[in-house]
C-alpha cells in the first residue's frame, strides 16, 4: 500500500522556513537570521554574537523533528538552532552563520546528532569559525541502543536523548561556566544515556509518496528518525510488553550501552514520534515507571513525557533512559525560557503515588428528618396524595407517551417516565414527607436511582435544583410562595444544563407556562390550591401547543415538520400531566379535609 | 476503506486510567482521586478542599483530548479536571467527587464545553454540591462556529477556545477573586471566542474499526472533537487558502459568531487535533497571523500553537480567535504552572518579526596577503612544486580511483578527487605561496568549492584544522615540526567529523601511519624531505592494507568481505598518492636547489 500523505502545508519545498515563521510569532523571544531560504537559523531573540556574556550553545540538524530543534531555543537551552531541509543536514554557511550570530567571547558548544552529514557540516563550520578566532567545542551524542554495538560508529545514531544533552549543556553555560567546563558536562551526559524507538507506521515526506512497509498489525522495533527501516519487525503488542522489552534492550548488561546498574537512579524520557496523541505516551510512561523500579532495580527522579524530537508523522515513540546524579538534575531543573522543554517536571519524585481519598459528602441530612414520620401533619398529607397522583397519572400515560415518542424520538420515554414514577411510588414509605424539602430531595434520589438518560438526569436536576431553593428560603413550613419560587428555580436549572429554552418543543413548554401562571395567581390573591389547579391548565395548553413547535433540541431537530405537527411532544405532555394530577388531587384534598 | 487502528496502548477500557497514571508519574505536582475506574479526577497536589483559600477551576468532560482537560491542572489554571471515558461524559459522582476534594470556602467554578451529557452531568453534580452547601457558579462554553447560528443551543459546540477561559477564569481565581467575579469573567471571555476545524482523517477510538470517511485528497471542514462528520467535505487545499477560510467564516459579519470588528485585538489560537506535528501546526499560525492583521485588519497580541485540545489521533487543526482586551491579556499572560499551558507566548508582539541581518565574517585575512606573491621564497617554491605535484598525481589516478570505488562504493571517487585537484591547480595563481598557512586554508576553499559529497566536506575540514592548527602555532615560517603538528589536527578533525578511526577502511588508514611515522622521523632527526619521504611510504602501505579491512562506515560497509579484499579503498590510495608525490617532490627539489 502506497499513498500519498496528506499534509496541512503549502509548497512541499518551503516548510521549513514557514514552519520558522509560525514559531516566531508564537514566541515573542525567538528570532530568525534573514537568510531563507539557504541559511534557516533560529536563535534567542535577546543574543547578540558581539556581546553575549555567556556560552552559547547551537545545535541542529535536519528539519522533521519539530519541537527539536528551533522548540528548545531559550535562555538556560539552546542560544541557537540551525535547521535543515527536511531529513537532510544544514549546509556549513548555514552552521557559520549561526555560530557568528550568537557567539561572544566565551565560545559556543556545538551538540551534534550522530549523523555522518551533521558531523561534516557541523564539523567545517566549526573549523572554520576556530580559524575565524571563536573559540568552539563540539559534542557528539549517539544514544541509539537499537543496533548491536560493533557496528562502527554509524551504529549508534543521534535520537531523543539529545534534548536531555541540550538542556544540561544549555544550563551549564547559563551558570557562567567556561566552554571546557560545559563541553566537558556535556561529553559526561552523552555517555549516560541510552534511547530506543518503536513505530507503527513510517512518517511520509511533505509531497512524497511513501509506501507504508510496516503493514497492519505490526510495530518496528529500533527505528531512527528519518524514516529508516527498523532494527526488527513484530506483531504490534499491548504497551506493557512494548515499554518492558525496549527498557530491557536499553540496560541491557551485555551490549551495556549505558553505565546504569540495580541501585541508579535515572531520569526518563517518553518521546511522541509526531502523530503519537498525548493519551498514549502518558500510559507508556506510567507503565515505565515501576518497571524500571521493581523490575530493574532503579530510582526513577524525574519522568519527561512529550513530543519533543519526532519524525514528522510517524506514530510511536521512543524511551529515553539517563542515568542522573545530583549534579545532572540540577541542570533538568534549572528554569529555562526554552518553549518546548516540559514545565512542572521537576523536583522530587515519591517512590510511588498514594491517591487522595475520596472526600466524604458534606450532606448535612441527620438520621431522624429521615424515614417516614410516624403521624403525617396536614402538610404532610397534602404532599402524599399529591405525589401519589402525580405518580400514577404518569404510569396510566405510559403507552400513549411510547407512542408519541416513536414518531420524533427513540420511543421509551413513557416507559422511562414509568420507571421513574414506580420508584417514586415505592420509596414513598420512606419519604420524610413531613418535610416537604427533603422530601423533594429523596424524589430526586429515586428518579436518579432508576431512570437513565437525559431525561432521568434532568428530573433529578429538577428536584436537586427545588431543594436547594427550597433548603435556602425556608423554615420549616413551605409556603405557595415557597413552592412557586421552587418551581422557577427548577426550570431555569433544566433549561441551563438541559440547554433547552421555551419553544424547544420540551418539558419547558409545560413548566414555563404553568409557572408563570402560578406566580401571576398568587400575587393575585387567589388561594394557593386554585392558583395550582389553574397553573396546571396552563400546563396541558402548553404541552399541547408543542405540536406547532420546530424542535430545537435533542433528537426530535432531525425530524420533519410535517410528523412533529401530528404529535405533542411527549417530555411535556409527562410533565403536563403529572403536574395537572396532582394540582387536582391537592385541590380535593383542600376541599374535603380529613 | 476501513481499519483497525493501530495504538500503543493495553486493554482500550483502562486507556483513561492508564493516562493518568502517567501523568502523574511524570507531574509531581499533579494528584488523582482513590476511585478508579469510575471516578477519574486529576487534581493539584497541594489543594485540599477543606482549606483552599481561592476559588477552585474545574473543568473536564469526556477523555480523548489529551492534554485536555488534566494537562491543564496547575496553580493558575485548573484546580481539578473531571475524566470521563473515552468522548463519553463522566459520571455525576465523578464531578461531585472533583468538587468536594478541592472546594474551599470560596467556591468553585464549573466550566462545561456545550455539549448535552457534560451540561447534565455537571449541571446535576453543581445541584448537588450547592445542596451541600457548596458555592458552585457553571459557565458553558460553546465556541464552534461551524454550523449556521440558528440550530440551537446544541449548535455551537465547546472546543478548544475553553482552553483560553480554563486560562483567564484561573488567572482570575489565582488572584484572589471572588466566585461571582471569576465567574463574570469566564463568562464574558466566552462571548468573545469562536473556533472552527479542519480534519485530513477522522480519529479512532481504542479497539474499534474506524472507517476512513474523509477519503483520499480530502479534507472535511468544521468538524467537532469527538470524530463527528464535518459540515462539509472539500478537496484538499495548501494551507494557505484553508486558513483563509477558516479565519473568513470564525469572523463572518452575517453570522456573527464573536464580537470582533476591523480594528479589534485578538489572539490566536492554533489547536493540533493530535497527529498534527508541530511543523504543521507552526506553518498554520505563520500563515494565520498576517491574514488576520492585513485581510481582517486586526492586532494579533498572542500566538498560541500546539495541540491544546485533541481528537484522540485525528489529523488536523482548529483556528480560534479571541477579542482581546488588556484585561484578558493579563489573565493570559498571568503565570501558571499547568503543565500543558505553553511557555514563552507571553508579551506583546511587534506588528512584525524583522529577521536578524546575517553577521559577518570575522575573517581576519587581509587583502595583501591574498593572491600569488611576485617573487616566491624557498618555502614557496618548495609548496609549490608540492601541491602541483599532489595534484597531478591524483588526475592521474582518476580512472584506477573510479574503478576501484565502482566495486566498493558510488563509483565516483576518481571523479570527485580530479575535480578537488583540477580546481587547486586553477587557483594555484591566486594562492599567497610564500605564506604557508594561508595557502592551506585556500586549498581547503577551491576543493570545498568544486568538490561535492562527504569526501569533499572531509578534504575541506582537513585543510581548515591544518589552517587553524598552523595559525596558532607559528609565527611566519612553518617548521617541520609545524608541518607534522597540523597533519595530526588533521587527521583528529577527519576523525571526529567523519566518524572513522584507524582500520574503518577510510582515507585514514593512509594518513594515519603516514603522520606517525613523519613524527617519528623527525624525532629521531631526520631531515625533514626524507622523514616526509618514509612517512608517504608508510602511507602507502596503509593505504595497500585497507584491502584486508571490514569497512565500518560508509556504503563499503554493506559490502562482502571477498569483494572488498579484492580492492584496496580508494579514498586511501587517493590520500597515500597526493601525499606521496608531494613528498617526492619536495625531496627532489631540496636534492636540487634551484
Amino acid at each position: 500500500m502506497a499513498f500519498h500523505a496528506k499534509k496541512l502545508i503549502n509548497d512541499p519545498n518551503d516548510v521549513v522556513t514557514e514552519f520558522i515563521e509560525g514559531l516566531v510569532e508564537t514566541y515573542p523571544g525567538l528570532q530568525y537570521l534573514d537568510g531563507f531560504p539557504q541559511v534557516k537559523v533560529v536563535l534567542r531573540a535577546d543574543v547578540s554574537g558581539g556581546t553575549y556574556d555567556k556560552v552559547a550553545v547551537i545545535s541542529g540538524g535536519g528539519s522533521g523533528h519539530e519541537p527539536a530543534h528551533a522548540g528548545f531555543v531559550g535562555e538556560g537551552m539552546l542560544t541557537a538552532a540551525i535547521c535543515g531541509d527536511v531529513f537532510a543536514s544544514p549546509p556549513v554557511d548555514s552552521v557559520l552563520a549561526g555560530i557568528r550570530a550568537v557567539t561572544g567571547p566565551m565560545g559556543c558548544l556545538l551538540i551534534v546528532k550522530n549523523y555522518t552529514g551533521d558531523r561534516l557540516n557541523f564539523g567545517l563550520a566549526a573549523e572554520q569559525a576556530k580559524s575565524e578566532g571563536y573559540k568552539v567545542e563540539t559534542v557528539i551524542v549517539g544514544d541509539d541502543c537499537a543496533l548491536p554495538p560493533p557496528r562502527g560508529i554509524a551504529g549508534r545514531r543521534g535520537l531523543a536523548g539529545t534534548i536531555l544533552i541540550h538542556k544540561i549543556s544549555g544550563a551549564a553555560a547559563a551558570a557562567g561556566l567556561s566552554l571546557a567546563d560545559v563541553a566537558t558536562e556535556a561529553r559526561r551526559a552523552s555517555e549516560m544515556v541510552g534511547t530506543m524507538g518503536v513505530a507503527l507506521s513510517v512518517c511520509t515526506l511533505p509531497g512524497r509518496v511513501t509506501p507504508d512497509r510496516v503493514g497492519p498489525g505490526k510495530m518496528e522495533l529500533g527505528l531512527g528518525i528519518h524514516g529508516e527501516p527498523g532494527a526488527a519487525v513484530a506483531d504490534l503488542q499491548p504497551v506493557d510488553v512494548i515499554v518492558s522489552h525496549v527498557l530491557k534492550q536499553i540496560l541491557s548488561p551485555e551490549t551495556n550501552y549505558v553505565p546504569i546498574t540495580r541501585g541508579s537512579r535515572v531520569v526518563l524520557m517518553v518521546n511522541g514520534l509526531g502523530a503519537t496523541p498525548v493519551m498514549e505516551l502518558m500510559i507508556a510512561s506510567g507503565k515505565a515507571v515501576p518497571k524500571l523500579q521493581l523490575e530493574h532495580g532503579l530510582a526513577v527522579d524525574r519522568v519527561y513525557t512529550g513530543s519533543f524530537m519526532t519524525s514528522l508523522d510517524m506514530a510511536g515513540f521512543s524511551i529515553s533512559i539517563m542515568k542522573a546524579d545530583q549534579a545532572i538534575l540540577q541542570r533538568l531543573d534549572a528554569a529555562t525560557k526554552a518553549p518546548h522543554w516540559p514545565v512542572g517536571v521537576d523536583g522530587n519524585h515519591p517512590p510511588a503515588k498514594i491517591p487522595v481519598p475520596l472526600p466524604p459528602s458534606r450532606s448535612t441530612k441527620s438520621d431522624e428528618s429521615l424515614g417516614r414520620p410516624a403521624q403525617l401533619n396536614a402538610q404532610g398529607q397534602i404532599l402524599e396524595v399529591a405525589i401519589e397522583a402525580a405518580a400514577h397519572a404518569v404510569k396510566k400515560l405510559r403507552d400513549n407517551l411510547n407512542e408519541w415518542d416513536s414518531k420524533v424520538g427513540d420511543g421509551d420515554c413513557g416507559s422511562t417516565m414509568y420507571r421513574g414514577a414506580a420508584a417514586v411510588l415505592e420509596d414513598m414509605q420512606n419519604y420524610p414527607l413531613n418535610d416537604a424539602t427533603e422530601t423533594v430531595n429523596e424524589i430526586g434520589s429515586s428518579v436518579r436511582r432508576v431512570m437513565g438518560g437525559t431525561s432521568g438526569i434532568l428530573y433529578t436536576i429538577f428536584c436537586k435544583a427545588a431543594y436547594a431553593q427550597l433548603k435556602a428560603s425556608t423554615q420549616g413550613v413551605v409556603t405557595s410562595k415557597n413552592w412557586a419560587e421552587a418551581l422557577e428555580a427548577s426550570i431555569a436549572a433544566v433549561s441551563k444544563y438541559g440547554g433547552a429554552s421555551a419553544g424547544y418543543r420540551t418539558l419547558l413548554d409545560a413548566l414555563i407556562p404553568a409557572s408563570a401562571v402560578l406566580q401571576e395567581r398568587l400575587k393575585a390573591g387567589d388561594d394557593p390550591a386554585t392558583a395550582f389547579l389553574l397553573s396546571s391548565e396552563a400546563a396541558l395548553e402548553g404541552a399541547e401547543s408543542t405540536k406547532h413547535m420546530q424542535a430545537q433540541a435533542g433528537r426530535s431537530s432531525y425530524i420533519s415538520g410535517e410528523i412533529l405537527a401530528s404529535v405533542p411532544d411527549p417530555g411535556a405532555m409527562a410533565a403536563a400531566s403529572w403536574y395537572r394530577a396532582a394540582a387536582l388531587a391537592v385541590k380535593y384534598k383542600y376541599q374535603t379535609p380529613s
